[in-house]
């Protein structure tokens, strides 16, 4: 049985990474496929002004924020993914800090303002072009709720995570790091590389 | 007195990384500047598809270089910082891990194989929508040499790094960071925010 939103999840394919740069962004003429000079890549550069228009990874920030033991949770109002569980987690902007790119993104999504910690998990998704960076963090004051792209916000004890029910191979491995470090108080940062899920969301 | 290398340097600014998107990648056409629904921030958005072109930081991969206790620098044969010492480091790519890139950039710049050995280093530098995320490596036989990039390679031992020649201020705080970590022979992850420089390039 298709889930409804796969879909929109296999939209987002490596190739949908590469494709569909057409047309250059400076003067709007139409770009072709090359290897610029000095360059070991082909890359859709203009036919008219010669700009090369490079498509680089995206950094994705996020927090495992923690208030009295719990780890706070997100029901996702978007696809992928929707009506699955995440940590606050979205896309790095333009002149922020990764550690205010995380806090933005728990404030926008969980309503909740955090104390970042240190950076704890990062995760290579070479098949879909991201990288991953995670922060742990506290509650400032225990208040959350939910942003405009989320069902519901949840604090989790580890008995209560709904471990089927959670969006994404980063959100599984952030938690099973977490309570295993938890048990010796010892929270190294985490390295990996992720990635195999056949619909490439990582 | 302006160095010869100013004017290129200057280019790399705030201003010029969120400008000039005028056309559509996709169909061609102009695009405007707004928020898009849902979204909080301007972007420039196209007047005929609605195709939204984010604009999101950059990664830079690179590496702390080490044999027999020295550090291997290149002296860059481009711009910005011509003529400087720099340590191996480039734009990470689409589909490779930071690992990887962090490799492939030592053999573009150095025509070194390197043994990745651990994250070293981290750097915001929100002023040009930059992250730098440099790994401590090994030599893998002590072989190296100058790449397109690249006018000269050297191992350097603490008392012969050019302090006074160095290419950016993320080189000069990671090395600081090796000869005071090998003090102790402990090498944890440092995070830091970068980018006070007047010319922006962190």
């Amino acid at each position: 049985m298709m889930p409804k939103f796969n879909f929109s999840v296999m939209l987002i394919t490596p190739l949908s990474l590469t494709m569909n740069m057409n047309f250059c962004v400076i003067c709007g003429h139409k770009t072709t496929e090359k290897i610029p000079l000095g360059d070991h890549q082909l890359r859709r550069v203009c036919t008219d002004c010669g700009n090369i228009h490079y498509i680089n990874p995206k950094v994705i920030c996020g927090a495992l924020v923690i208030w009295e033991n719990k780890v706070l949770m997100c029901r996702r109002a978007i696809e992928p993914r929707y009506g699955l569980w995440t940590l606050p987690a979205g896309y790095m902007e333009l002149f922020e800090t990764m550690e205010q790119g995380a806090a933005r993104e728990t404030r926008e999504e969980a309503e909740a303002e955090v104390e970042i910690e240190q950076l704890y998990c990062m995760y290579n998704i070479p098949r879909i072009g991201q990288i991953y960076v995670l922060f742990k963090a506290n509650l400032v004051d225990g208040q959350f709720g939910s942003g405009e792209e989320t069902i519901e916000s949840r604090l989790f004890s580890e008995d209560e995570i709904p471990w089927s029910e959670l969006a994404f191979p980063s959100v599984e491995r952030t938690l099973r790091h977490y309570f295993e470090d938890r048990k010796t108080n010892q929270f190294d940062m985490h390295l990996e590389t992720l990635g195999s899920r056949l619909d490439h969301t990582g």
